[in-house]
């Protein structure tokens, strides 16, 4: 990653995303991309602050995207801009950012390409109706693009189609420091290693350690993880819980 | 299913479900609990209607937990509630209802039963305090309850746990009748019978039609779900779709 012409240094850079889909309500489908896009914000120094799942529905789109692109540096959608008639992720933006949506001349010719004009049917020119003001954003594996309006990433549902949206996107963020993290496993419960912890933590500002126990159906473990923008922390936050492992394992 | 002493036979049953912990939002840990959650209430015949990730700040659990109380029958939480400083959840419950938090007597007796008196140290009492007026949740794998107060439904984030204490719940839930649901294979990208989906559902309410494309690095195809809570309907629906789709191939 390393810095690049639109780094914005010290600032923390925030993003919200919102999962459009029935499909992942009812459980019929498990979503793929929450993971993907967090993993990707983490590798880019943005803070994946804040996820909503919504359904089908116009107004509700509308609602969690307006509530995130005023809180949030960049905001990401996934999902319902097919060719469908449950496909209403582009009109909702249209409303949510109170403008027209048309078809957009560039859009309309990559899905000729694509498709041919006899294969252009009505419910695929769908796929190029963007909202007024958008920009396009790049599909390398099936042609119909996603946009950008505003602080608004619109992107497609579909895992292979929305991470290379994403690549296509990566390089236009603006993004922040780097969150560097390190993981210790603490071998023993969590409660063993938890008033340590809270000293440490409450002696400290500028880092987090989080306390992750794990079942394996039998026994419990714990992985900590300490994260901070400050290198130097970091080094002797880890050297205190380390130090505070290995008392705990001395007198057990 | 089947009919149970609280259902509540026509009326829809919504949830809401707050997903509480960086480790998620970071991408560290990959949520495993909303798919369940989905599939369990699905299965119930309840709608989860919106799902919300938060990171663990006591103003935003605060914030998504009362949106979701005031909008939906039944709002659950996973995540938060062990014995470390990073978890905050239940102060953040007892916050979002302006009541007080207080060690339970029964928590206090489940973990002394784990534990012993030598063990319960003070950080692993932490998950004996209860917000006031709460009724624990039982917790079959590791003791440490869940609770509920008002409609929140307070679990652990562990999936091993978490799934265990929704069992608990099951039973005890309000739900409404089933959403019954028929998969059709399309075995044609979705731009082609787009049109056709279009027309069937706009000539009937009372049933969904979604349309979901795959993709396998080569071709696309498409799943069609028709979900409905009356199944005569969701018949007709699924007869209308299957006239459409040999019609459909038969032009190819």
């Amino acid at each position: 990653m390393g810095e690049a012409a639109n780094s914005a240094d010290d600032d923390i850079v925030t993003a919200g995303f919102v999962v459009i889909g029935d499909e992942i309500l009812s459980g019929r489908t498990k979503d793929k991309n929450i993971g993907y896009l967090a993993d990707f914000l983490t590798a880019h120094g943005i803070d994946l602050a804040e996820v909503r799942i919504v359904p089908d529905e116009t107004g509700r789109i509308v609602e969690a995207v307006r509530a995130l692109s005023a809180r949030y540096t960049h905001v990401f959608t996934s999902g319902g801009i097919g060719p469908t008639h449950d496909d209403i992720t582009a009109d909702a933006i249209a409303a949510a950012f109170g403008v027209g949506i048309d078809f957009h001349p560039e859009a309309v010719a990559l899905l000729s390409a694509r498709y041919g004009n006899a294969d252009l049917t009505q419910a695929r020119m769908r796929m190029a109706r963007i909202p007024d003001g958008a920009s396009l954003i790049p599909n390398s594996v099936s042609q119909a693009p996603g946009f950008k309006i505003g602080n608004v990433h619109v992107m497609a549902g579909v895992p292979a189609v929305f991470e290379a949206m994403l690549e296509a996107l990566g390089p236009t963020l603006a993004h922040g420091r780097l969150v560097l993290s390190r993981a210790i496993e603490a071998h023993m419960a969590e409660g063993r290693v938890a008033d340590d912890l809270r000293r440490i933590q409450d002696a400290h500002t500028g880092v987090a350690i989080g306390s992750y126990p794990q079942y394996d159906g039998k026994t419990y473990s714990t992985q900590l993880v300490v994260r901070s923008r400050d290198e130097a922390l970091l080094e002797r936050v880890v050297g205190e819980i380390e130090e505070a492992l290995a008392r705990l394992r001395a007198e057990a």
